[in-house]
């Protein structure tokens, strides 16, 4: 096992009827800014819980963080913040609003720019307001983490930060909130975290056993309650662990003691930057490719999560190596993730663009060993089409 | 799943020479006090590591915690804070110093007699010194909680309490540091360590599958790696594995969202206090007849486990129940770790004692469905005769 640091003070709020909680977890004197993305935190009666929630306190609403928040919107909440002198922020939605929030969070007493906060991925956050959540949609699990995605409009610029000032203090993660999400959502989700499993868990051996059986338990229970959640909406087991998953797939604890890849996450970006593909979906196009490209460097990995989490235990190492792979593009697919770039109408044109925006962004050595290679980005991209 | 609340903010600091970190873990104007156990954390050079990372700070140091710690020796340590006007506390040793380091972060600054904290449980804390631990026995989890367990040795009487104000700021768990300790106290530590999952797993499902999953995969971990670790004491991966193991057994994640057991707990203090055995050997006596009487309120979860953890699955249920129960009883004496009353020298005589005192507790109606009245509490001890 590596050595490693472990710290995570949010604290998790889980269950039916929740929201209300808010009246005690948010200080009774705090101004606060309610963040929150389009219509639906409205439409689905959160929002005016939320309200109630909050009773007298001062309470101004900043909507309209979009899927993959860009800094120019979040501007406009980081100048609110300021005029009003908010001094607390509590973001309604998932990963995109919540993420947002730790920008806005971070960047309102910065000194300077706070694009500079991307650029120096957050080693130079020095403070940033309290905030909590109440979490809408299972999927990225910035709920109960420090780190945030912001892009950059104008630049196209995918850049991430992460930082111990924006933990949330608190998450309130009420599963029946996740009832009327639209399928397309939840599928993303479930991919999602499932990607985020394993860029902790499919690298190499360093005897990791908990952190190995806690990230196959997770993807285990992944592969159970995704199509469940799709199937029977109000399914408050399969919307109750699907939440908690997603949560634990990133809140630090199975990456921490094991190499990490990311690479997959990386190369999705881009791809989400340049043709605006969901996040979900560009890890599902990617991850086949590039656990079959890599599959030298990851074969001892490969081959335990073929057997634990598929229980493919026939057939040579090759042999089951592909048909783990091939199961897990089945899974994303059974979801209705597609998982070619041809899918999403895109052929060999785009992968010279991707090759280049990861070389500009320094994407030159990817992966658990660095040893992805804008070449070898290539070659697992040309292994997408 | 059931609604729940999970919060730790201990950060865990693990890995091969992490002592020198206190150097930055402990404020640098701090006044110190280290707590310790007996002779060994000297011995072990453990005591010399700390004081050097500690460097020029005013450091005093308090030994001789006893196992089962005693609220007699911890109010000297109390006195000596106080009357030195000392401002940070750290434990070096196992949960027992830990506990009772807690126990005296928590009296120093209250206001009447500090016992008042153990009979209301820890309920009127309302506030605690800052503390770090250095831990050098896996076993506990104390070092990732907030809960203590201290003995009046006046009365006998062994009692917990739980207050957010005493989870330890940081942990170090530095697994090089266990090579050098007794058999024994790892027998014990991989005993104590599974027990406390098994009071948190084995009661009845609630489709927590995260919980249930993450529970089997601590519970396997210990069985391949209790056994590595008493043959070969510097296994570095053994001792690793067991060591975050033991603190993820009770950090309150795998508890969230299910129902708790702990009768096997509040019988093994009364076999304790009254004849000073080890906490975890209590434990090895009362699990297996526990589990045996209780049999039809744990039915499913006890072929969950059978299948799961003991791969168990010929059979009828009855018998693959007995097995998994036997499984666990040959695991304990693999150890080293007798399972019988009789092994310690004890008859049907102590029955009486020991029901008598969980009346005296208030200990009536143990168990996650409140169904272990004394007499079923009798019923289990004369199963384990």
């Amino acid at each position: 096992m590596l050595n490693f640091e472990f710290y995570n003070p949010t604290k998790i709020v889980f269950g039916d009827d929740t929201i209300a909680r808010l009246s005690d977890l948010v200080p009774a004197d705090a101004r606060v800014l309610v963040l929150f993305g389009g219509s639906s935190a409205r439409k689905n009666g959160t929002l005016n819980e939320v309200t109630e929630a909050l009773g007298s306190r001062t309470v101004h609403q900043f909507g309209g963080i979009e899927p993959n928040p860009s800094y120019e919107t979040l501007m406009e909440a980081v100048t609110l913040v300021r005029n009003e002198n908010l001094d607390f922020l509590l973001a309604v939605g998932g990963g995109s609003v919540i993420d947002g929030t730790k920008f806005v969070a971070a960047a309102v007493n910065f000194a300077g720019d706070p694009w500079e906060i991307l650029l120096n991925h957050g080693t130079n956050v020095a403070g940033a307001l309290p905030f909590g959540t109440v979490l809408t949609l299972p999927a990225t699990g910035s709920e109960m983490n420090c780190g945030s995605v912001i892009t950059r409009r104008e630049t196209q610029a995918k850049l991430a930060f992460l930082s111990h000032h924006v933990f949330p203090q608190f998450s309130i993660l009420d599963p029946t909130k996740t009832y009327t999400l639209p399928p397309r959502q939840i599928a993303n989700g479930v991919v999602d975290a499932f990607v985020h499993i394993v860029e902790q868990y499919l690298t190499y051996p360093v005897g990791g056993r908990v952190q190995d059986r806690f990230a196959e338990g997770l993807l285990q229970t992944l592969i159970e309650v995704g199509p469940l959640a799709l199937e029977t909406p109000q399914d408050a087991d399969a919307r109750a662990n699907l939440m908690w998953t997603a949560t634990l797939a990133l809140n630090g604890l199975i990456g921490a003691g094991v190499p990490q890849d990311w690479a997959t996450h990386m190369i999705g970006h881009e791809l989400t930057a340049l043709h605006g593909i969901d996040h979900a979906r560009t890890l599902a196009i990617v991850l086949p490719s590039l656990l079959n490209v890599q599959r030298e460097q990851k074969r001892a990995k490969l081959l335990q999560y073929a057997s634990r989490v598929w229980q493919l235990n026939e057939g040579d190492e090759n042999e089951r190596i592909d048909a783990a792979i091939r199961r897990t593009v089945q899974f994303f697919e059974s979801l209705g993730i597609k998982t070619r770039l041809s899918d999403y109408d895109l052929g060999p044109d785009t992968i010279d663009k991707v090759v280049d925006q990861l070389i500009a962004h320094g994407m030159t050595a990817l992966g658990e060993q660095k040893s992805i290679t804008p070449e070898v980005s290539r070659t697992i991209l040309e292994g997408a089409l």
